[in-house]
Parts: C-alpha cells; sequence; structure tokens
C-alpha cells in the first residue's frame, strides 16, 4: 500500500512512521508538485488541503483516502473527491491550543496596551499612567462553539469573564455562559468586550460581521478574526474603525493572503494582523500524526469508525 | 473621628465614603505634602506606604492606625511605627488579578514572539515561518507562593502548564505541582521554562537571583521579575542574557525606579522593561477601599479582627 504526502512532514516524524509500519511504503515530498508524479499510485494522501485541484484527484486513480492535516476545508475539490466516494478526514481539534493561546495573548496585549508599552520601552519613555484594564468581569462572545471555540471560552472562564457563543442549532456547550443559534448574533454582540470569531468558510458565514454588527457592538470592543476572512466585511470594518464604532481589530486571516502590501489594515493603528499564524505550533504535525495513525488502523483493518470524518457534500 | 488620605483616592469613591460614613471627618488629600499639614489631628491615615517617613509618624500624634493601599511595605518607617504601637494593615490581595494576568500576558508574548510580529507589522511583512510555541506543556517556577503567586499558578494550570513554586517552609499551596522552602531554589530552576519572581524586598530575598541560578536556568528560559528588584543581581544578568545563558528576561520593577535612561536594560533586544504597573488595574482603589472598609468596622467596633495586619517587627 502506497502512502502519499504533500505536505512537508517534519524528518523525524517521517522517520517514526516508516520504521512503525514497515509494510507500508511512504512516500513524502514537500509540495504537490514534487509528489505529483506519484499520485497514480497513491492509495492514500496526506496533505495540508489547500494544494489539491480536481486535476490532483482525476490523476490519482487509486486513490481511497485523504487525511488533510488541517481543519481549513475550503480549498478542498470536494466535488471531484464526492464522486470517487473518496474518504476523506481531517485534523480538526488539533489547533485547539494554540488557536486559543493566540486569542488569550491577543485580549491580554489589548487590555495591557502592549503596542504603546513597547513603543514606549524602544523609546526609554518611563510612563506609569497607562490606562490598564483587566480581562477579569469582561465579556467574551465566540462565534463557532468547536473544538477551538469552547477551548477558548475555557481559559476565559478562568479569567473569570462572562462567555457568550453562537453556534448553528443554539444547544448548550460547556464553558459558555450562553449559547444563541447564529441567527441571535447581534442580542450577543451588544454586550461583549471581545467578539472572536472561529468560523469557517461557507456561504453561511459570508459578510456576518458587516456594518449592522459592528454598529451594534460596544464602543470599547475588540474584535478578533482567527477563522476565515470572508466573515468580515473590510470596507465596513475600515469604517466602524475608523468612525470609533469599535476599538480595535487583531486579524490573523484575510479575504486574500498574504495580505496585500497596500492593504490599509497594514498601516492602522487599531489593527493588529498577524499572518495567518494562530494555529502554528512545534507540536501542529505530531498530533496531526496521531490523528492519521489512529484513522490508518481503522483504514488498514478495515472497519469504518474513522474520527474527524468529513462529508464531501457538506464539505465539513 | 478624622480619617486622613494621603493617596490620591478617585473623586467617585470619595464621595461614597463620605457619603457612607457621615459621622466620621474625611480629609483626603493627592499627595503628604498637601495632607502634612493635618496630619496632627488624624486618627486613621490611607495612604500608599511609599511617602512616609519617621517625621510623619512623629507629627502624627493621635495616629492610631495606618491603612497602607498597597501591598510592598519596604518604605515604611516601621520603626516609628513600632514604638507607637500603631495599627498597620495593608491590601495584600488585591494585586492578584492585574499580576497574574500581567504574567500570562507576558508569558504568551515570549511564547508567541509578539515583538517580532509588531516588527513585521510595522514593516508591513508577512513572515509565516516565525517559530511559536505554547506554554501548554512548559514548566513555570513562581518565587513567593502568596496571593499573587497563587493565582499566577491557577492560571498556569489553566493553561496546561506544570507549575512549582518556593517559599519560606516549603508548605504545599493549592495549584502548585510542587513547592520547595527557599533554600531548594536551584533544584526547581534547573526544570523551569518560565521563573516568576513576586517577592518582596526583603534581607533575605537580596540577589536570591545571581550568577550560580542564572547558570542554572534553561537556555530557553524566560524570567519575570514583578516582585522586587532587590531580588536580582543585575550585572549578572546583564551577563547572562548577553552570553544566552537563558533566553529573556521581562523586568517590571528595578533597583532603581524610575529606570535611568541610560540603564542597558532598555536597549537590550532579549530583555522586556515595563514601568512598575504590573498590578494597576481600574479595580485597584475600589478593592483596596472594600479591604479598608471592612477594617473600619472592626476599628470602629474595637475589636481585633483586622485583615491583612502587618507586624511592625517583622514588616510583613
Amino acid at each position: 500500500m502506497n502512502i502519499l504526502s504533500s505536505a512537508d512532514i517534519r524528518k523525524d516524524l517521517r522517520e517514526v512512521l516508516i520504521s512503525k509500519y514497515g509494510n507500508l511504503t511512504f512516500q513524502f515530498y514537500s509540495d504537490i508538485s514534487e509528489a505529483d508524479k506519484n499520485l497514480p499510485e497513491a492509495d492514500v494522501l496526506i496533505t495540508y488541503g489547500e494544494d489539491l485541484t480536481a486535476r490532483h484527484i482525476e490523476k490519482a486513480v487509486k486513490l481511497k483516502w485523504i487525511m488533510v492535516i488541517s481543519a481549513g476545508l475550503d480549498e478542498m475539490p470536494f466535488e471531484a473527491i464526492g464522486k470517487r466516494n473518496i474518504l476523506v478526514t481531517n485534523a480538526r481539534g488539533i489547533h485547539r491550543t494554540p488557536m486559543a493561546e493566540y486569542t488569550m495573548a491577543m485580549m491580554l496585549q489589548a487590555a495591557r496596551q502592549t503596542k504603546r508599552l513597547i513603543e514606549n520601552e524602544q523609546q526609554g519613555t518611563w510612563e506609569r499612567t497607562l490606562a490598564m484594564t483587566e480581562l477579569c468581569g469582561t465579556t467574551i462572545c465566540v462565534l463557532g462553539t468547536g473544538a477551538i471555540g469552547q477551548e477558548i471560552a475555557r481559559l476565559a472562564k478562568a479569567f473569570g469573564m462572562k462567555t457568550s457563543g453562537i453556534n448553528r442549532t443554539g444547544r448548550k456547550v460547556e464553558y459558555f455562559d450562553r449559547v444563541e443559534p447564529c441567527d441571535n448574533l447581534d442580542v450577543l454582540l451588544t454586550e461583549a468586550d471581545f467578539v472572536v470569531s472561529v468560523l469557517p468558510k461557507t456561504k453561511a458565514t459570508d459578510r456576518m460581521l458587516a456594518k449592522k454588527q459592528f454598529h451594534l457592538m460596544k464602543q470599547n470592543a475588540v474584535l478578533i478574526n482567527i477563522g476565515r476572512g470572508n466573515v468580515i466585511d473590510d470596507e465596513e470594518l475600515i469604517g466602524a474603525l475608523t468612525e470609533g464604532s469599535i476599538a480595535h481589530a487583531v486579524l490573523d486571516v484575510f479575504n486574500e493572503e498574504p495580505l496585500p502590501k497596500e492593504h490599509p489594515y497594514w498601516r492602522m493603528k487599531n489593527v493588529t494582523v498577524t499572518p495567518h499564524l494562530s494555529g502554528r505550533s512545534p507540536e501542529y504535525q505530531p498530533r496531526a500524526l496521531e490523528i492519521f495513525e489512529r484513522n490508518l488502523k481503522v483504514f488498514l483493518q478495515g472497519k469504518e469508525n474513522y474520527i474527524n470524518r468529513i462529508d464531501p457534500d457538506k464539505g465539513y
């Protein structure tokens, strides 16, 4: 059996897999262009999920399983995959820890004026009058109460914050004081000091945060987007930040990535831009391959109890 | 009864006290030089504790109680106070939340390369290859397991960190996986990714972190000092940071404050200087006056069950 990887797997982790599964053939490449020639023999493909086109799927005539070692699936050629009935699993859940830590880091930065402190430090200025605030007692609204959103809420509760969130049905989720269905987002926005989106890119999430939502938000509100850029209407956000309808935006994801050099976000004082790295972690690949190995066992045994199985029709 | 304040109490909080305790006389001033002339009539003095000298105590001939609305007592003229048997209480505990949030903020900054990210943002650089690390799974050693140290440990546990700490006797404290007496500090230092000092200034804490300790620490270790500057041997710390024996120091307190303009700390890449503000919070005075009011009730009733009573002989 041939397992082909277009995801640049760490050398030490490659070696572990090769020595552990001596009867399987692993072919590790650093990207899809290198892996391309081996597609016709591949039974299994390990990918970050952003490099595949319908043409790759057609070329991989023996392909039975695609393991996507990320959580974002918006670039996947699901139509071609669905037609062939290829199994798709992803690494949902492994971003939980780094993305929740990123979110807490950014909320603390905003509350404690990190940028100003660093500026003062660069100038050797001892300014003790800077207004520090606390997370304790503030309210966070998390858009998306899945594994990542729940981990953010868990940490927020540890800091003494009030937590609210939205999901499709409004079902209760641990660590959230209040959950509403997506349609009721507006009622939660009016009370939130921090609004954090971990939503995926779907039709339903498109421009979910636009003019109306920014006006409902508190003037001191900080918006953090670590899900997908499509959730935000950029023009309206720039307007809201310029007018002061909300205080600050921390953006890790964008409608166009890399964020173009000339984009106003880069230069706005009350915007923090980070280059889509909230999920980065030295534990990323080990955790993703742990899921791969669990599913590999299921695959080899011909069973069906996969974890993180994706429905190609729905895209999640 | 006369209550004199040399601590610049917020106007709204002054008004609450005046209206609540109509039979008491409050005299609020913004500092000790303004309050000085009223010292002879004062029964009670509210102070930040850094403004008093033996001369003030002698002048305050009727003084029975000093409420220090901070936690640091190293500037208090305890000899003069002890002679007159004046009651001293402080606001120990109110710094817990902001100082623990500061510590988490700074650990996350170090783990997630905030300074580099901000630099990249200023230059419009989209650099996704920055090595992010996680707090989860790392080890923190807290010097001082009192109210503040314990709150830091509680949050650290929520992040999945291992926690160790030192106190005088090595007694067990909640949220610490391991506690050792001060003499055993060295064994804990070798395993810590983060070393946080919340120690007060006493003879015993003087230069507790010097050459030997820096060499025992891990090369990736981040040192955070939010207690008092005397704990650190500055010359040896500068040496350790320059040689790379430890990775980074976050310093909020110093042997001389404000930190002199020409001090090397300001310009060192692997030092973060903040101007003694880890304890700052909009909740500071409300929380401190809550303690004052609790003790005021005890004082007015002539009872003895004060909270946060200080022994002038010991200084804590």
